[in-house]
């Protein structure tokens, strides 16, 4: 059709190619396909796939290296599961900080299937002494902040690392997994912000000291002050959290119904309840959820709203889960950016 | 390639169809093809091509209907200019106003082929009370602020109208204008915002009133109060402007050396000078020019800044034209968003 409309990406950088959800003009579902969120720390890696490997050791009994037919093998496991970019909606931080200016579509949801990481160190089995797992990528660059080369690597505590949902991926969505997206192999951590999900793994390593890599030590870090480190933690479980798709900010609508919808997920949990304000939070309503509330997967909500006098209005969303938690009004400040999960905001004028 | 990274367009609404140029990662030219921005009032128009003709009416002395083919045997005039939107950079007003929150990419440029529309009024002759010449397109709807459908008008005053560079064009670099940028047959007005360039025109009528329809006197007007319509007038000529496309805002470098880059452009004559600072407005220096400044084109920019202190820096850009104008330190806030051209702004760290 010469007249077809569709959403497209948002471009926030092209090597590494850093590439955002159009949220805002997806209305069935996350799983989007070509328009998964891309994020990525570095070019993308080379290397042959046809001679993949997966070499696990450290302080581990029997070190082995899996052939992909072996881990294929092995008894699946399929999680669905939401991805959310620990730097999503960083754009709206207030002081701006630095960083890609993500908004609200540095999310995604679909299904993984592939084997628990503890399968694998069944096989291997681990020291007494150990207290960690390394995950480590293909991908590899220069950073900012060193001269040094780096691989892209994460580690685990052993109970993460040993929960059944921990899982080495290998397919996405009933498909192999994307290149762009960790093809052969993605380590999966539900519940926690996708730079824990390690794309195209190169090597597994159990150890039995604290890792201090940068992804893990540097960057991914909360720093609550702008000129220390003081009171740093580190990142890891997704907040409550809650999207306005529709209306965009600072629409121009006119009187008469209007839907307004959205997402909430958390990683805690599940989401309890999503309410709607139209009067800048004076008073909220609860909005319909569309589907079931499910642990790691998002929830789709709505809210009829009849705006019958024209003017300017500040309609907000905020999630709740069963651990109790809400989310803010304010996100908490962060020198890098992560987390933020404020009550999502839009403002519209109806004339 | 199954790692190759290109742009996308930024999705500001699907219907109508609104995207923009992703501006920052265009680097040789601002002809894109596939990335000029989209930006329609309406759903697209459905009309039979195979049957088109052009009427042109009014207070005329012999009214005529032109065949596209009598069109094409005109002596044509090709003008290469820059199209902008005139809310282009509009989400950078501060107080923030309504309406798609355009950033720096509702731009384009290229080259049309037409016929001046004063080639065509000379076969029809124009009544001595002609005051202005409304060019209609087949693009129509309901506003939010009416019932009432409208199609998509605007009217030139005659000398604009008559002026040989106002041309009705039937290509675009080369081939027939894409369908979505106006085909068969698209006004182009060089030196004014792009809502003067009717796209998929269906008639022409000379008037001898002052055209009223509210593309004229609602839209495209600026309004300086927010509450009131005192002190309005309408949007015409493009103002001196210019962009940084390289760093984006809030990037975060290493030290060394890197390359500044953009575009400037105006309404008004030529592009004269474009300066940039690097320490926040302090200090400026003179920017590179990368091709000679011509009527209606972009000029492209750089500058080469070595930066050896790591800390936080403000970049801005300015240009000037053979007007004698130069580029605000804020925009003229109006409220419907129209013609930013403030001193460009991005904010960098070093580590």
């Amino acid at each position: 059709m010469q007249n077809s409309q569709k959403p497209f990406m948002i471009t926030r950088n092209l090597d590494p190619e850093n590439q955002e959800t159009p949220i805002h003009f997806i209305n069935e579902d996350l799983i989007g396909g070509k328009l998964f969120y891309r994020r990525n720390h570095f070019s993308y890696p080379n290397f042959v796939s046809t001679f993949y490997w997966l070499p696990v050791g450290g302080v581990v009994h029997y070190p082995k290296t899996f052939s992909l037919k072996e881990i294929l093998g092995l008894p699946p496991r399929t999680i669905k599961t939401v991805l959310e970019c620990a730097g999503n909606k960083r754009g709206f931080f207030k002081p701006k900080v630095f960083g890609d200016q993500w908004k609200k579509g540095a999310i995604s949801q679909g299904s993984w299937k592939g084997v628990s990481l503890r399968t694998l160190l069944e096989y291997t089995g681990i020291a007494e002494t150990a207290r960690e797992v390394i995950v480590e990528g293909y991908d590899f660059g220069e950073r900012t902040d060193s001269n040094q080369i780096h691989y892209f690597s994460r580690s685990l505590a052993i109970d993460k690392a040993l929960h059944p949902d921990t899982i080495i991926a290998y397919e996405y969505n009933g498909e192999p997994i994307p290149f762009k997206h960790g093809f052969p192999l993605r380590l999966i951590v539900p519940e926690w912000y996708a730079m824990a999900s390690v794309k195209w793994i190169k090597k597994i390593i159990v150890i039995d000291y604290e890792f201090k890599g940068p992804f893990q030590a540097v960057d991914y870090v909360y720093y609550p002050k702008k000129d220390s480190d003081e009171g740093k933690f580190p990142v890891t479980t997704m907040g409550i959290n809650s999207t306005i798709q529709q209306p965009l900010d600072r629409k121009i609508l006119n009187t008469g119904v209007h839907i307004l919808s959205g997402i909430a997920w958390t990683g805690n949990g599940l989401v309890t309840k999503v309410e709607v304000s139209v009067d800048g939070g004076i008073n909220w309503s609860s909005a319909q959820l569309v589907n079931v509330p499910e642990r790691y997967s998002c929830v789709r909500w709505s809210y009829k709203w009849e705006v019958l006098k024209t003017g300017e209005y500040t309609i907000m969303s905020r999630a709740a889960d069963s651990a109790g938690d809400e989310q803010p009004k304010g996100a908490m400040w962060n020198r890098k950016g992560y987390g933020y999960n404020a009550i999502d905001v839009v403002r519209v004028k109806v004339e």
